[in-house]
């Protein structure tokens, strides 16, 4: 597969008022997300609240959106899990149900365990050998166990299915920098993530894509594909124009505000999202959606 | 339900040598902690790598272990799950299977996400109101979501199947104090965990149990019971005999102990954990043995 670039959109998980999964609602954010200029669809990721689901809903997501897609852009199933072996098996269920990229963070679990070097490597290398498709290594500071730039660089070495790094942890831009010269070509796929809230000193550091939340991939996508076909000027000041917004997401909303939006624009029939999250309050939200109109953004618009 | 006091041990998830499940292992571990004088056997908790397994995994381990134990003593299940809502049916379905406590850590995901308490509350009262059998609440370090004394008292006084607290923090023996001073009857089942590595301060404080590894129950549920049985300073001496042992497990070997422990006794055949576990070294596992050969403990002798 050609290398991906531009705009990686994480679909929520949608759920129905009562934290039930919403299929339908699901394949509308799919439809969304295709029409809004994606370049893979991204879903089970921790914006999609992945750690609130079972494993039978992962397999009901991953299904629907395959279906809803249609081909229309590649889809990416986020496969993280503490066990080498069970992150390998959803890999492989991913690649059988149609993914064609899987995104994984390193083996963590809680405040305290962390896995050392060896066993990072391990894990990607068992995740490698049970499929064919290329692997997406994402570095967050919601995992303990911490990826040194030399550690993904080793990872994308020696693991030619690791094609793809997200960075999105403080300083991503010399992070970035520093691979895209440690790498080259072993790391084609410099994304960078949170909310795209650092898009504009990434890709001058290298990144060649963003993955966003479902609220406003339209705009970010356009700010990236207008950097790479050399508009720097006109990229940056189009990412200047919403970063209040999506720097309000990142943060005063967190997952939330996609849904909010999405619901907004009649996406989706319900913002839930899974207890315990705690619910956005009235004056944040329509903080949000102030911010999120000025933008005019398709969300709105689409339905 | 009487309050359960004594020893109530972690049972290891059994697994061959590939890292599949040992349901055959599995069962044999039940019978070596029933034999071993448990006043319950607890399955699925953080030493049984239930953060390795997937569910269908969860499901087999909860059935073999009540089938195999049958009735001797009650099953407790591990059922922690970051939603609410599936912590909620993941302890209906150890109830509906014959658990007959489950015990529960606060939801936390990752190094940077934690709950409010008012989630947690909401959390805890999300299971109770799916289950008629008693909780066991656990504080542990490994959650970052952290249980403050005042928090499980509250849990204790308005969810009523709260009857348990785990306490396994640092200064364990204060926090037992003063829960024990706040919640009184609200709050019965006092135990600490940790391979019982701080046991005979936390009696003292008013502990009536202990969940240690599956490593030397028979002892560690002896020092409790001879404690309880009024002998204190008997109880403290042959605690203090196994305190080498349980302390190099504690600081050296973490969950491998256990699986070292049983597969030295035959109780199983492998004691291989999942990655990315890293094997425990020949040289630890030497001393390690050395330790508990010289408690002469059940787990040598039982097969």
């Amino acid at each position: 597969m050609a290398v991906l670039q531009g705009v990686i959109p994480v679909a929520p998980t949608v759920f129905r008022d009562d934290e039930s999964l919403d299929i339908e609602g699901q394949r509308r954010v799919a439809d969304f997300l295709v029409d809004a200029g994606s370049a893979a669809v991204c879903i089970l990721a921790n914006y999609s609240e992945q750690f609130s689901l079972d494993d039978a809903e992962r397999k009901q997501v991953v299904a629907a959106t395959v279906a809803q897609v249609d081909g229309r852009v590649p889809v990416m199933v986020t496969t993280s899990h503490y066990s080498a072996r069970i992150a390998a098996q959803r890999s492989r269920a991913a690649q059988d149900a149609g993914a064609e990229i899987v995104m994984l963070m390193p083996p963590f679990f809680g405040a305290t365990m962390a896995a050392g070097e060896q066993a990072v490597v391990y894990y990607f290398a068992t995740v490698a050998d049970s499929i064919d498709i290329d692997i997406m290594v994402q570095d967050a500071p919601l995992s303990t166990t911490r990826l040194s730039t030399a550690l993904i660089a080793r990872l994308a070495r020696e693991i030619p299915q690791v094609r793809y790094a997200k960075i999105e942890v403080p300083r991503a831009a010399q992070k970035l920098r520093d691979l895209a010269a440690l790498s080259g070509d072993d790391l084609p796929g410099l994304f960078d993530g949170e909310e795209s809230v650092t898009l504009i000193p990434d890709l001058w550091a290298g990144a060649i894509g963003t993955m966003c939340s479902a609220m406003v991939p339209d705009i970010l996508g356009g700010v990236v594909s207008d950097y790479l076909a050399g508009d720097r000027d006109g990229a940056e000041l189009r990412w200047e124009s919403v970063l209040p917004l999506i720097h309000y997401e990142n943060r005063q909303c967190g997952l939330r505000a996609a849904k909010i939006a999405l619901a907004a624009g009649k996406v989706i029939a319900s913002d839930r999202s899974r207890a315990p999250f705690d619910d956005v309050s009235r004056d944040t939200r329509t903080e949000l959606l102030r911010l999120l109109r000025r933008a005019d953004p398709l969300v709105l618009n689409w339905n």
